[in-house]
């Protein structure tokens, strides 16, 4: 599905504004019923429903800040920005049904590369099942742009907001943390050694679970079912896109409570575990400051303990405390050391 | 409302990003009955109504493509990315409800900067009353860059869309067109004559309504009471923001209809026809391809002609035609010339 395509070179003026964006999206099928009228008119247009509530959530992408063309495809790169804004709305407990995606690009990207863009753009909203309803292309002094605005609905009442976690409530966690950062590490050595030697062929195999999390994640849409068959409803919910320790400051503040998180829970792959000695990371502050994971994060009563217990793809990793007793992180050896936010951006700089 | 503010410096770093927008909109008030939850958590949500459709539109906006920092103060750029977006739900038939602001900014920007642009985007939210609900803050390696998502609601059934023009359907158009691209000319001028003495005092008085529709455009929110008000239903309708022909181009192709624009029909602002004689400038080709006006198209069935004929506000400028007799304006001489679509980018780049 991700193979790269011959390298003709179409360049963008001879298409102009309205030719490009009806040329990339001409492929592009509407699925929802919800969407009755997509790219074309001034404005998308989506039918309501008063059993519903709607979900907006927004997301921009820019080259040089969040990613790098030199080892990111762009296929890979429309797949991922769709992923990182559906990731906000599965947060929500809710189902995303529509996109916008609005792009501003320099002449230097012939259209065959915009066409690999979109191509990654429309896996996903087929994998996703959400329509492109909308968006905008513009030129670009610099490089490449991309915003895009996701849409989902929830039944009424059942979205999950980051301030409902209670005193004793559980922490929990999807999946595995920090294999995407470890994938952008293995990615930037690959690119240092490229520079020194063009002929390398680098073995990306020992580290294939995590450049595939760098590259091509996933949003978690698996989980909202997951839920709803245990029987459980999460008290608060946030997804993992800035590191593990900021989304749960952000639930905790935002929920006036505190927490204490145990290191020797936070669950981690074992490609993590052995790139992280490799590069002589410690894996947990990866797991915690290393972001781009799209896990959730969410918080149950303690009755519903016995519900996700036995579940592979959920782990508790720690409990909500009193606002007084602060955010706190319990070291494997039993220290309290207090949770601070560090992003991948903050992570990056420092290292 | 419009004045500036000292000249105070504060980084952008020393908020953060996550203080950084909640430093931003701290003062914005949430003021629709719909918006069940704005910013700070992953996604907004907005309550659902079976009798409505919901509208969605969004545009972005650069530095150095869209706009020049050197004569566009910073809250007038916040104003008017807001009006740019709202244009587009009105031209839906549509009240727009909530908008989403993503913006990424150089660190050369201080946070008093971004502050003016939000004081901006505040002002306009608070005179269309629409709740700024999310978006996102990043940095950017170079200019900056705006992106808004508008959001809007329509009677189920009474979205207006660029496809229903019938044969013998009247042109109409509201306001008056060219003045916006007059007043960049102006402005233009002005930085020139600035670089050359930078302690020129410029008299802008003869030009200040081309000014005006330049820095501070506003929305026709007026136009879909009036027709209701009028009885009328258009049955195709646009907003102007690429200029004239491009847009009526879009409804005759979308139509599957051809036209006839009369020259001289078009409404032209006295300081429109004045400031074209003295840039030497022809005033219909500017008010065809000028753009920016963010003014209504839109086409009625002949027999509403009576309905509208007196209206101060609205302009019968042509009319439509059968597709295979093409699209046409028609000059003051009586000659056919076929219409083409010269968005003011090209006409930028041409002059």
């Amino acid at each position: 599905m991700f193979e790269n395509k011959g390298n003709s070179n179409t360049n963008i003026e001879n298409l102009g504004e309205f030719g490009l964006i009806d040329h990339l999206t001409k492929n592009f099928k509407i699925k929802q019923k919800s969407t009755i009228k997509g790219i074309g008119d001034d404005a998308a247009v989506i039918s309501c429903d008063s059993e519903k509530e709607l979900i907006i959530s927004t997301d921009l992408l820019l080259e040089g800040v969040h990613f790098d063309l030199s080892y990111m495809p762009l296929k890979h790169l429309g797949y991922k920005a769709v992923i990182v804004n559906l990731s906000d709305v599965y947060a929500m407990n809710a189902e995303p049904s529509q996109i916008t995606v609005s792009i501003a690009v320099s002449n230097r990207f012939p259209v065959e590369a915009l066409e690999e863009l979109y191509a990654g753009i429309e896996a996903a909203a087929k994998i996703y099942n959400v329509d492109v309803i909308g968006g905008d292309t513009t030129s670009s002094t610099t490089g490449l742009l991309i915003s895009i605005t996701a849409i989902g609905t929830v039944n009424k009442g059942e979205a999950i907001y980051r301030n409902g976690a209670k005193e004793n409530d559980l922490l929990v966690v999807t999946g595995d943390l920090g294999a995407a950062y470890m994938g952008l590490q293995v990615l930037e050595r690959e690119k240092e050694v490229f520079k020194v030697n063009p002929n390398s062929q680098p073995d990306l195999e020992p580290y294939s679970y995590l450049v595939e999390r760098q590259l091509k994640p996933e949003a978690r849409k698996d989980i909202s079912n997951l839920l709803k068959e245990l029987d459980v409803k999460p008290t608060s919910m946030i997804d993992i896109s800035d590191g593990l320790s900021s989304e749960i400051i952000h639930i905790c503040k935002n929920s006036k409570v505190g927490c204490n998180l145990f290191e020797d829970k936070i669950p981690l792959d074992p490609q993590v575990v052995s790139t992280c000695e490799e590069f002589n990371l410690d894996s947990a502050t990866i797991a915690l400051s290393g972001g781009e994971d799209y896990e959730l994060l969410f918080t149950i009563k303690t009755e519903d303990y016995p519900k996700i217990k036995a579940n592979p793809h959920l782990t508790v990793i720690g409990h909500i405390t009193d606002e007084k007793e602060g955010m706190h992180l319990i070291s494997r050896a039993g220290t309290k050391i207090p949770l601070i936010a560090r992003g991948w951006n903050a992570l990056k700089n420092n290292g």
